[in-house]
Parts: C-alpha cells; sequence; structure tokens
C-alpha cells in the first residue's frame, strides 16, 4: 500500500476516548428494558435477549482479571467512514483486557461467516488501517444473516477458530439480524455472545439510545465542503442554478444536514414532502418560485439540494411508479412489440388518468428510463432516476411557461451533481475516529461483561470526549414489528426525519431567508491537526438535538 | 457573510513570501529578450513592449521613496482558488510602498472596465477575503478585451479615478489581450502600465519563465481528495468500475496530476491520444482489455480518469464532428423534419463512410445530443458530450461482445462521475496562498519598478518559499503567431502535455502496474494547519518538473 503524507501523519492520532474508558470498567446496570413498541411480540421472539438492562461502564479500581478470549468481526454493508477504527478499537479493548486474546475479521461482509472466510487481525494489520477510511481491511457484503442454515454454518467456524463473541457493524438491518443471532445462539446454547454497532452514513439508525450512526459526520462533512465549494463559485460566476443530489436512501438526514451546514437557497426534505403530501409538480413549482423570486432581485443563480430517495416520498410519484410496475409486469412482452417511439403514447394510453398525466409530464429520457431499466423482478428502479436532472429539467420547463406569460423575467442555465461515493470512504473526521474508536472500545467491554444482544453505545458526545458516556443498549429495546415483504417482523425503527425535530425546525425558520439572500457558508475540507472548533466540531444535527 | 470556523481560523494564515519581498527591493534587469517564435512578426505588433528584458527584484538596503498610486485590478475567465490572494497581496505590496496608495476592483471582469463598474478595495474588504477560494470579492467575467474602443472607453475611468496600473488576473488568452493593452497604452502615451498574472486550474499557461498557472494545485488536491475516496470505496466494495471525467478546457494536466497523487488503474491522456492518432474504438478497447485483465484476476472493479477535452483530440472524431456541423447548417430545415426516431438512420445515410460509421458505433443518447445540442451558430457542442458516459456505455458494449466470444470473464457495473465545479473555488492550499500572494505582491513591485506588458513571475517555488525568485517576464516573451477565427493573430503559446516531458514520462512507467494491481493512494482533504509535508507540498507535477 502507496500511502499519502496524510495517511502517514494521521496514522499516529490517537482517538480521544471517554474517561471511564482509560482504566479498568466495570459494568452498572440500570433498570429492566421494554421494546419502543409491540412489547408483547418482541418479547415472544426474542425469550432469552428481551428486556434486559441499559448498561453504563464506570471506571473501578479493582479490576477483575480477564482470561483471554477469541472475538470475530464483521462489517455489513454500505461502507462508512471509521469502520477501521472501531475494529482497532475492539483490538485494543481485547489486548488491554488480556494480551493473549485474539481477533478475526470474516472477509466481504455476513458472507465470510457463513463461507468460512477469515484472517487473523495482527496488531500488525490493525496498525496499517488506523484513522484510515474505508472498509478494506477485510471488506463489507450486503449478505443477510436471517436464516438458520446460515447460523448453524457461521457457528460452524465459530467453534473451530474457538470464538466467544461477534461483533457485526452494520445499519438497522444488521444490528436486527444480530439481534436474531445473538438469541439463536442463547437459545441453544452455543456459547457465543453477539454485540452490534451502529453504523451508516445516512444517520437513519438513531433514536433514544443510540445518539447517531457513526460516518455521518465524515460523509456530511466531505459533501458540505464540495457543496460550499460549488456555491463560492456559484457566487463568482453568478450565472448556473446548481442541482445537488445528496446519498441516502430514504432519510434526507443528509441533505438537511449539509443545508444547516452550507445554507443553500433550496434544500428539499422527502418527509416534508410526503407529510404536507406534495405533488412532483408541487416540488418543481416551490423550486421554480425561488428561481424566479431571486431572478427578479436581478440574481440568475443559486443552488438545490435533493435527498436521493425525493422520488418515493413524493405519494403521488409512489403510485405511478406502483402502477407501472404492475402493468408492465403484466404486459412485459406486448410491450416489447412497441416501436420505441411509440413506447411513451402506449404506456400513457394504459395508465389511470391520475398516472397517466404525471407519466406525460416527465421529460422524455425519465420516462424512458422507468419503462426501460428494471430489476430482475421487473421493478421500476426508482433509484436510476437521476432527479437531479429531473428536478433541473423541469423548473427549467416551467419557467419558460412563465416567462411565456410574462410572470418571470431571467436566465436559467443549470449544472447537475450528485455526491455519495465521495463521502462513503473518506478518512474519518476526529469526531467518527473517536466516536468509531469508542464503539469499538465499548463492544470489548460488552464482551467482557458477557454480554449479548446488546449495541455498543457511546453517549454525550456534543460534549468534549472524555465526558462521553459509553455502554450497552438491549437491540430488542429499539425494535418495533413492521411488514417486511408481506410478513410482521421485528426490526429496529428507522430514523427518519422529524418535522418537529430540532434540526428540521431551525432549518425551517431560517429557508426563507437563505432563499432569496446569498448568505453561503463555505465549511472547507476535513481539518485533522488544527484548532478545536476546526477539528473537533460534531454535526448541526447533533448539536440542535442535544441540545433540547 | 456566515463565517465557517475554518475561514475563521484560517484568515489569520500569513502567506509565506520570498526572502526578497520581505524588506525593500530593487530591480535587477537581465538580458533582452526574443518571443519564443515569430519573432519578427511578434515585434512588429509590439513596437513599444517587445524584447524587454527579464527582471528580478532582490533584497536593497536603500529603498526609495514612492509617490502614493492608485491601481486597478481585474478577475478574467473560470474561478481558480487565490485569486483573492492575488489581491491581498497586490494591496499589501502597494501599502508597505506607500501608506496613501489606493486599489480599485473592477466588477465581473474585464466588462467592468469597459462598462465603468468598479468598487475601491479597502482593507477591511480586503481583510475579508484573505486566503479564501472564490473570485467573489469582485467577480470575474469573461469579456474580452481586444477592440480599440473597449481600451479608450477603459481608459476614461482609469484616467478619472487617477490609475496609473492596471493587473490583469487571467489564462494565456487574457495575459496575451493584457499585453496588447499595454502595448496600446504605452503607444498612446495614456500613463498607464499594464501587469499581468497566470491564472488557470487547467495548469497550461506555463512555460520556460512561469512555473505554474495559480490555482492548478488546488483544483487537484481536491479532485484528488474525492478521486482517492472513491477509489477507497472501489477497493473496499469491490464491485465498481468508476469512470471519472475531470475539468481542462484542452490539456489534460488536471487528469495527469490526479493520476499521479491517486494511481487509478487507467488514466487517459488526451495529448498521447492524439499523437498515437487513436480512434475512440482504439481508446474504448484500451480501457475495456484493463478491465478484461482485472477480472481475469478476480478483481472487478477499478477506476479510469478522462480528461474532459478528450473528444477533440481523437482525431477521427474531430473529422465526424466537423462533418456533422458543417452538414447540419446546410440541411438544417431538412432535418427538423424528419421523424425523431428515424434521425439517427437519416445522419448515418448522409455522412462519408469512416464518419457514419463513427456515428452509427455511438451509444444512442451522445448521437443524439451531437445533433441537439447546438450552439447559436448551428456547430455541435462537444463540450456537453457526457464522455464519461459515453465511455462506460461502450466499454459495457465491448465487453459484453468479448463475454460472447470466450474472450472476457466477469462483472462490470459502472458508475460516472464529473468535477469540476468542486474545485475551482476551493480554499487555496497553502500553496497557492502562497504563491498567489508572492504574484500580487510582485505585480507591485512591477508597478513601482514603472513596468508595464510584464507578467508577474514566481520561480523556484518546489523550494521553501524563503528560496522563492519573484520577479517579472515580458509578456511578448512567451508568444508565437497562431491562426484564430481565420487570422494569424500574436498569442501565448497554450502548454499542453508534453509526451517527453517528466510527469508523463513517469506515469506512462508506472501505469502498466497501477492498471493491474490495485495501488491506489488517497491523499485525503487539504490540510491547513498539520505538519510541512502534508500542508506545503506542491504538486507532483512541477515537483517532477523541476526536478529535471
Amino acid at each position: 500500500m502507496t500511502k499519502s503524507a496524510l495517511q502517514i501523519a494521521r496514522a499516529a492520532y490517537q482517538p480521544k476516548v471517554p474517561a471511564a474508558l482509560k482504566g479498568a470498567v466495570k459494568a452498572v446496570e440500570g433498570a429492566y428494558t421494554q421494546s419502543v413498541a409491540d412489547q408483547d411480540e418482541v418479547k415472544k421472539l426474542f425469550p432469552n435477549t428481551y428486556g434486559m438492562p441499559v448498561v453504563t461502564f464506570e471506571k473501578t479500581s479493582s479490576p477483575k482479571a480477564m482470561p483471554a478470549i477469541n472475538a470475530g468481526v464483521i462489517l455489513s454493508g454500505g461502507q462508512a467512514p471509521g469502520g477501521h477504527n472501531v475494529i482497532a478499537g475492539i483490538f485494543d479493548g481485547l489486548k488491554s483486557l488480556n494480551k493473549d486474546s485474539r481477533l478475526f475479521g470474516f472477509i466481504l461482509g455476513p458472507g465470510g461467516l457463513v463461507d468460512h472466510n477469515y484472517m487473523e487481525l495482527t496488531a500488525d494489520i490493525i496498525d496499517e488501517y488506523r484513522n484510515t477510511g474505508g472498509f478494506d481491511m477485510i471488506g463489507s457484503g450486503r449478505t443477510k444473516l436471517e436464516a438458520k442454515e446460515q447460523f448453524d454454518k457461521g457457528l460452524e467456524i465459530l467453534k473451530e477458530l474457538d470464538i466467544k463473541a461477534l461483533v457485526i457493524i452494520g445499519g438497522d438491518d444488521s444490528n436486527t439480524n444480530a439481534c436474531v443471532l445473538a438469541e439463536y445462539y442463547k437459545a441453544i446454547g452455543a456459547g457465543v455472545q453477539v454485540i452490534g454497532c451502529p453504523k451508516t452514513i445516512d444517520g437513519d439508525l438513531k433514536n433514544e439510545q443510540i445518539e447517531t450512526s457513526f460516518g455521518f459526520d465524515t460523509a456530511c462533512k466531505v459533501y458540505s465542503e464540495v457543496i460550499g465549494n460549488i456555491q463560492r463559485d456559484c457566487n463568482s460566476a453568478r450565472k448556473y442554478w446548481h442541482f445537488i443530489k445528496l446519498m441516502g436512501r430514504s432519510a434526507s438526514h443528509i441533505a438537511l444536514e449539509c443545508a444547516l451546514q452550507t445554507q443553500p437557497n433550496v434544500c428539499i426534505v422527502s418527509e416534508e414532502v410526503e407529510a404536507k403530501n406534495m405533488s412532483l409538480d408541487d416540488v418543481i413549482t416551490q423550486v421554480a418560485e425561488v428561481v424566479a423570486k431571486r431572478a427578479a432581485n436581478g440574481d440568475n443563480f443559486g443552488t438545490v439540494l435533493i435527498p436521493e430517495g425525493l422520488v418515493e416520498f413524493i405519494p403521488a410519484m409512489k403510485r405511478l411508479i406502483a402502477e407501472l410496475s404492475d402493468f408492465l409486469a403484466h404486459h412485459e412482452d406486448e410491450f416489447k412489440l412497441i416501436k420505441r417511439s411509440e413506447q411513451r403514447n402506449y404506456i400513457i394510453s394504459k395508465l389511470t388518468k391520475e398516472n397517466s398525466e404525471i407519466y406525460a409530464s416527465l421529460p422524455e429520457g425519465v420516462a424512458r428510463q422507468l419503462t426501460l431499466d428494471r430489476d430482475p423482478h421487473g421493478n421500476v428502479q426508482v433509484s436510476l432516476i437521476e432527479t437531479e436532472k429531473l428536478l433541473a429539467e423541469m423548473v427549467g420547463t416551467r419557467l419558460a411557461e412563465w416567462k411565456k406569460e410574462g410572470k418571470y423575467v431571467g436566465k436559467f442555465a443549470a449544472q447537475v451533481h450528485f455526491f455519495g461515493y465521495e463521502g462513503r470512504c473518506a478518512a474519518p473526521s476526529n469526531y467518527d475516529a473517536d466516536y468509531c474508536y469508542s464503539l469499538g472500545y465499548t463492544a470489548s467491554c460488552l464482551i467482557a461483561s458477557g454480554k449479548t444482544g446488546y449495541m455498543s453505545s457511546v453517549r454525550n458526545t456534543t460534549a468534549p470526549a472524555d465526558q462521553w458516556i459509553a455502554g450497552g443498549v438491549p437491540i430488542t429495546m429499539m425494535m418495533n414489528m413492521e411488514k417486511r415483504h408481506g410478513e410482521m417482523k421485528p426490526v429496529i425503527q428507522k430514523a427518519l426525519v422529524k418535522l418537529d425535530g430540532a434540526p428540521f425546525k431551525t432549518f425551517a425558520a431560517k429557508r426563507e431567508g437563505w432563499a432569496l439572500t446569498t448568505d453561503y457558508v463555505y465549511p472547507g475540507p476535513i481539518q485533522y491537526f488544527g484548532p478545536t472548533e476546526v477539528c473537533d466540531e460534531p454535526t448541526k444535527t447533533l448539536q440542535l438535538e442535544l441540545a433540547k
């Protein structure tokens, strides 16, 4: 591995940790817990891991000797900055308890457990990856650990390696599955503890117990850096509207956080669009109105932030897509025979009136994409829609209409951007480096305390790291029952943007000002060596949420 | 202006300057100069500013008193990181010579001079913009200063404001025009000096006298940061090929520098494509071969860097576009009558055999773009071609063919990116902050020495700033005669990537290794406060060029 100068300098960074983790700890148990909803159903499904108490780790002056232990670790799902530091934290934690403890990494995600694909993570390997981005130390994967056969197959290799505890680093689904696995291993007396760690740049794995998922901080800062740069360009050239789509499967936390950091002229929040039952037309009108108002002030430039999941939050678009998927699934052969140039009119003639009108209003490229790019099951692939282009094009069309009507005088030229892969593997910010390392270290304490079915938890993270609180939360506590593929399943509630939460309310109070005046903020790149107010500030979202 | 924490901290940075500029200086003149070519023609066009000596500034212990002077400054053309520091350097330089000197900024580019649109740049304003990115202090514009009427109109406001010297910050064209203006004002005895400053992120304004243009360093570092992040994602997920297009109108300096910084699997260099007379098909084959070889090793992922200007460097594509522009210009009405679905076949039937075949090989979207998106003169707009998608799609098609033939076994999925606006207005790196400030300060010394028709020059910039050499180069020295719009014009030679230069040769020697092994480098974000090897390193291009 050829290393950059920054990577070499950054390797020496010693993550900051909660004061309690600086020496021996004892687990202090709180009250017994309940799941957030559907208590009876969840309890029935998790007889061995339901209702356990929240745990907090506190300093102790009488450390217990701990036998050497072998542990395993898995990275599950999409990359997020700081994954390597979680692993380093687990490693250092285990070694501090007993220098003969060993750590194994399962390769390319949960599939590595099932396929018995693993490597031992020695000090040399760990040191190579401290404070780096990416998941390349052991790779990640999207295999879902759901079936008994997988659990049993996994247990074979765990037994073979004498692994007594497994840490699964993942999002809401992976942590749900970690808990199912914990329950199963406990039920059969397998002697393997399972601990989860909250990861996802999307920021949608958080609740009363978990302040934030790791990676959200770094990813948002990278996106805000480039958004800020684009805004400065926008404000210097004064001739383009930049439509910027931001990753984040469904929740709009990333777009909202970036808006709070950079103060764009428009930021669309999917959750608000859904709550207000807005149509695509409404969204277009809203953006076009800001463009027109700015143009009236002589400002023919601006920025629009768009959450990746937007289309799926527009109720009318959801209905169109559902009908389209259904129709095409049942008329595949007929559709194939239609001449390319006639396909659009064919679809328009077949859909119900409401959906037909929406389809007819879509730009040609998007309309075509909706009928052509379908997944193996024939479903329309919403994620492939270039929402940033869709909006830019439709806003342009709307403005051209208004110009004819004399309602708009100005020039409109658009540039489009999509940021996602740029932020998922950035080297972690100080916040994520510290938070991840602490999460990993805490996971080792949960292992030492014999816990299973817990998620590693580090709280109070807007305070200096010294005052952070390390502990564990029973995963069942975050669960409720939801329909998945037609079946009721116990799952961790996904956290969408709350319209009555402090981050959204702060944004909502300021957005009109940001729309008309040009008050862009340029956060600049993540800094690792500067003054603390530059290097250590957590996200605006977290600061606002914890200040409440 | 709401300021980010980084912006506030960075405002205090004091740019490093050449030792000579730390006190009073004297101008030391070298030998008289010649233009790089076409000496007789250039000399005839610049009777008053041709052949002047190169100037170097050295420390002096006997400073001369300098009367207060009013100067003007113009930002011309595309944004580049560090423009504000050039202005700050001019300001501080003028004030150090006489505290009653004043600086005026012409607004939104050269048009501000012609339209008498200006503002005085006071200490408060300057301080607000120190070490920031963007050109928003006074804005920039693309008006070309070429006509006598513009010069005369400009002179009116210069006289009115008693401005004795004008600094034009721009690329090769703007500096050429600065020299024409200098010659004109000298010829008519206007009493206004004109000084140029070398700006462009493209890196194509450089020669024996000018080491680099400002902004290239910062822009390449921003692009390399995000390319590195994408590469780490690529290497973690191991399932995508990322096709990344990089800004840079014609020269491939940016793509090459980013390749040297990040070590991608493929980097296309337009100048090589042209020199080898490669066809689009050749380029596709070359990329597809790397994909196939990596797939044979089990690596179905990788990165490809693509310079923005590529298509115009493929001789066969240039011929196609020329014929297409010409044909459509003469058959506009006929073409409009063709049904949309028949347009492609119509074009194929009308072009000469060679061009017809190439056109037929293009993906539908690109083929359509070539006929639809034309400029007001009817010309095909090459800059709108999404080259990154074009290559990704055509490589995919090629691989599918090879798969059928049994020549390729693997999976190919592509993601595309285009980076440009992300880097043009980033806050300048230490290198650009220092270089720009020094260029501006040197410009003030050129003014004080009574020079006109000079470009501010700071050399030896791979050494510590203390050892940098400040001076001025007669702009005519960089000129030759070139055909522009059918007429022979004196212009500064544009610097393309030299295939026998050290940067390209270094890349060429390493690229096979980078293609097959995965040896990505992750440079990370620009750092402003860390160790010098992290914060102060100039571009690889400059290091290799100056090491020769």
